[in-house]
């Protein structure tokens, strides 16, 4: 956090350099680290013509969707912000009120399954794939509004399967990760 | 398959016991069995006043969502034909176009992982639960218009955790295998 009763001019300052270093930063996470309202910090980026979160992540996923071979654009879930084709990618959802269970308000494992899963064949280099085996840990119950950032890495390639292992962060936090292995259909359909 | 040439009268007559015996069978399947068009199928279940699967399935659900405890009720996926509460459940999924990958046709993994982990959960006898880690293994692609029969069993308990192993068919065929564990929140939300 920086310290308190730094200038309005020192802060957008401050606020311009944190999003050119990380433009996936929240509102409320800017608010946190300025110890200011998240009203401030939203006149803040109209002043500065800072687009909001969901605009920046769009803009930055657009570039990786034509890179993307197995898996329909529309079928990642969450937005695709990096991707390193047959190596790496990452992809971030933003959880909504509607995917939580109504008594806990805990999001459903299902839907972080999805990110997941869906990013892992997003990073297979190969025409189709599918989803072999996975297993998977929640570390961490993940609340509505929190922002997820699902980070892959393919492993190992053996024969038409690929190894892939996907983390999900919450901030620091590791809420999910799981090991899935993929099968790539390029040879035609027999899993 | 019943041999050709029974009268409609003998066919419909079949056709209910088979019906009593396994309310889930499809026109498909019924068509199938009897050499006969789904056309057919469909005026013999009119004239004998059998609704079609999706009210069959919806009226024996009705009964088995009063005894859930750990799910809402709309949060499962797929119809819950069956519930012995802390030991056992099957759902029945029917699968639609919209569930697909475009590219392949083939149901996505997530929509099946969402029935076998809802299922899993709704069979838990606590007030909450949530999954812990799950092993799931992928054994054959399902289409569009295919029916998924799943079947969850508890199979240990021990302190909060609790073992489901779910076992997911597409008429005699598996498709999908998942070990869940489960953490019943009822002491509060520490996982």
């Amino acid at each position: 956090m920086f310290k308190k009763g730094l200038s309005k001019r020192e802060r957008q300052k401050e606020l311009q350099t944190l999003l050119a270093d990380d433009p996936f930063l929240t509102d409320e996470e800017l608010a946190e680290r300025f110890n200011v309202s998240v009203q401030t910090i939203r006149l803040d980026r109209m002043e500065l013509k800072i687009p909001e979160l969901r605009e920046r992540i769009k803009a930055v996923a657009q570039e990786n969707y034509s890179k993307v071979r197995a898996i329909g654009v529309k079928e990642i879930v969450g937005e695709l912000v990096d991707l390193e084709l047959g190596k790496r990618g990452i992809s971030i959802l933003e959880t909504t009120e509607d995917m939580t269970f109504e008594k806990t308000k805990i999001v459903r494992g299902d839907f972080i399954f999805a990110q997941a899963n869906s990013l892992a064949i997003a990073v297979i280099d190969a025409n189709v794939a599918l989803t072999g085996v996975a297993n998977i840990k929640y570390k961490s119950p993940v609340f509505a509004g929190q922002k997820l950032v699902a980070k892959a890495e393919v492993t190992r390639v053996r024969g038409n399967k690929q190894f892939v292992f996907v983390r999900v962060y919450e901030k620091q936090r590791e809420v999910f990760r799981g090991k899935f292995i993929l099968v790539s259909l390029d040879g035609g359909v027999n899993v």
